[in-house]
């Protein structure tokens, strides 16, 4: 069986294959940047055109309460919350992910205690998340080491306030083991702050079944949220009493229109919010979850683990050996939802990439970055994006 | 002259008039909430279709270079700059009030040097500043002063680090003195921040000329950005090169797509972004921003106090003498652009207000609170809210 018949086959078999249409996509492109910048799901030109002209045009301020908007924070992170594994109370939209980073990183130092004087990071971390851990760790009187994730487990210690870390690599695509490191840190009587802008909404991340104390995500990448859409964070329900955020916008606030200048915490998730939610983003993101409704995220994984084992099958079968090199974990344990090839001209090719309608990305210095959305790209896709980036390579 | 009739003359002779049609409004409600959400401009509605269905939906990750969706967080805050007398490169638009204030206060603390161990805030800000303040203070180790706004200037000393200062009250509308405040925060060797967020778009603030140090301002209000809109931040020129951020964000980064572990500042305003901008909700503001092409704030001051003085005077000929108190002050140098009138039911007043199509808000514990957005508040809608204020108070 040739490789587009397979592709056949694949997508014929395909489970999820309905859920293509719920997004906007046009058959020219093969689009594998999802892990970029999700595709627009085709509920949300609605629900912005409603949100913009009767929900802000025409009740104006009613619509804080009255259309929800100034619960959304926690009504939003209880949508997502199925989709890591965490029961509803403890996750809360809003911010940036750099922002979620410092709230996390320094609240979980002062969970830790004075006695415990370092804050561990992922050495091959996404960078905003190296520099915020540094303005951290300055602001309160920490100290950084950098960690190779692969010596993470054996850098806790007695010493370790924290451990910041990436559940997979933005640039290899590789999974971090999650429950073996959560597990390590609390050995170590460490808290972990995950990062899951790479795999929330891409595979399944357990984080109440692993223990995991805080974790931040965006939700522009599998989560579809749209460009720059408020990232989330996590504070597992006993730890959230003693969250003790450096943010604590009136938002966060027992009582936000009590005015008080007095500071008091709110109860749970809400604890973590800062100030008024951007609402319009906020609602887009909420309309794009709608896509998620009945789909078991055990699937999304099965078909992002079938599509990048068939990339790298018609790569190796269209592209001569040595043209490119895989820097992404072959086993599946170790694999997130992306490809990323190596190839020192590897700008040049991702340029030509997209002028012939497959889009990824280039990172710096030499990767090729490609990632697969389960909800919407198809077998025929992966095909076509290893074939035309094997024309690609031999012209060259 | 009575005072329907007064209304109408005036309405005649305002030169602003026209720009009513640049909103959406509907001739059933008198909108005085503008100071919390400013009412939606037309050309919003039809340019967040476009970001949504064209650049979001068909360009997807090319619009970040393509769409400028990269370089938008500088750009829509050179648009605000001249409205608050700044010159272009010194503000950039992102994140919330809150989050620019702990930007500012840590910045400001880290420009004035170690020797400096207080900062001064004023007693009567709206709260979150002071939340954040004390934050700030915390993480910096600073002592936070709480002053009412009139011992300001004698409060600022040796000791002051930096003072953080709403410059219009929000809850009396009381305007205080920016430059005054300024000149005695410099005289001390102190810094300044102000927080413009009732003020904006309601009066000149002049940051330029009264050479202040540091800004923040949301833009949901006056500036009618929509709900949640991202906040902006105003560092001046000088004092950029100093500017060190406590949220170096990899959107700060002198060579963001360099994926450096090492973080490097970028120059100018971009120095105090922080992660990837809110798009949605920061184009829906820069289409909003399009309605002030050719408005003088000056006029919008003009027609702001003509606006209040005639509430005032509406409020005084309707309503029988001590049924309501102004906490605004009388004097136009002392006024923002909003009156505030104390009753012991304002709670009670303000729900009977909005169920007859007056809409102003009620603030904690007995402030009946009411905005007039020169752009669109016309001076029959004051004559009507005070009438329907003292048919209101009549039967109460």
């Amino acid at each position: 069986m040739n490789l587009p018949e397979k592709a056949r086959k694949l997508d014929e078999a395909d489970e999820l294959r309905g859920k293509r249409a719920a997004f906007v996509l046009d058959d020219d492109t093969v689009y594998l940047d999802g892990n970029s910048l999700g595709a627009l799901p085709t509920t949300v030109p609605g629900r912005m055109a409603d949100v913009v002209a009767r929900e802000w045009g025409r009740l104006r301020i009613r619509s804080w309460t009255e259309s929800g908007w100034w619960t959304a924070p926690e009504r939003i992170g209880d949508r997502i919350a199925p989709l890591v594994g965490a029961a509803p109370g403890q996750i809360v939209v809003g911010d940036s992910t750099s922002v979620n980073v410092f709230k996390a990183l320094v609240g979980a130092v002062r969970m830790a205690g004075a006695e415990r004087d370092e804050i561990v990071v992922d050495a091959t971390t996404f960078p905003t998340d190296g520099y915020i851990a540094e303005s951290a760790a300055r602001m309160t009187g920490r100290r950084l080491v950098a960690v190779e994730p692969r010596e993470l487990r054996s850098a806790l210690g007695p010493r370790t306030a924290v451990a910041l870390v990436n559940h997979v690599d933005y640039r290899s695509g590789r999974l971090h083991d999650l429950p073996g490191v959560t597990a390590s840190a609390h050995a170590a009587g460490a808290l972990v702050v995950w990062d899951l802008c790479h795999s929330a909404g891409a595979l399944p991340v357990g984080l109440d079944a692993h223990g995991v104390d805080l974790a931040v995500g965006c939700t522009y990448k599998y989560l579809n949220g749209g460009p720059g859409s408020p990232a989330f964070l996590y504070v597992r329900r006993d730890l959230q009493a003693g969250f003790d955020s450096p943010l604590p916008g009136w938002n966060s606030h027992r009582d936000p229109f009590g005015m008080s200048p007095r500071y008091e915490a709110a109860d749970g998730a809400p604890r973590g919010r800062v100030g008024t939610p951007d609402i319009l983003s906020m609602l887009a993101l909420e309309a794009a979850l709608e896509v998620w409704d009945e789909v078991p995220i055990e699937a999304v994984r099965d078909k992002s683990l079938a599509l990048t084992d068939f990339f790298l099958e018609c790569v190796a079968a269209y592209v001569p050996a040595g043209r490119v090199e895989s820097i992404t974990p072959a086993r599946h344990e170790e694999r997130g939802s992306q490809v990323a090839l190596r190839r020192a001209d590897a700008g040049e090719v991702m340029g030509s990439l997209i002028a012939r309608g497959v889009v990824g990305d280039f990172r710096q210095p030499d990767v090729l970055r490609f990632g697969f959305t389960p909800l919407y790209v198809s077998f025929a896709d992966v095909e076509r994006a290893a074939r035309v980036l094997a024309e690609v390579i031999s012209t060259r």
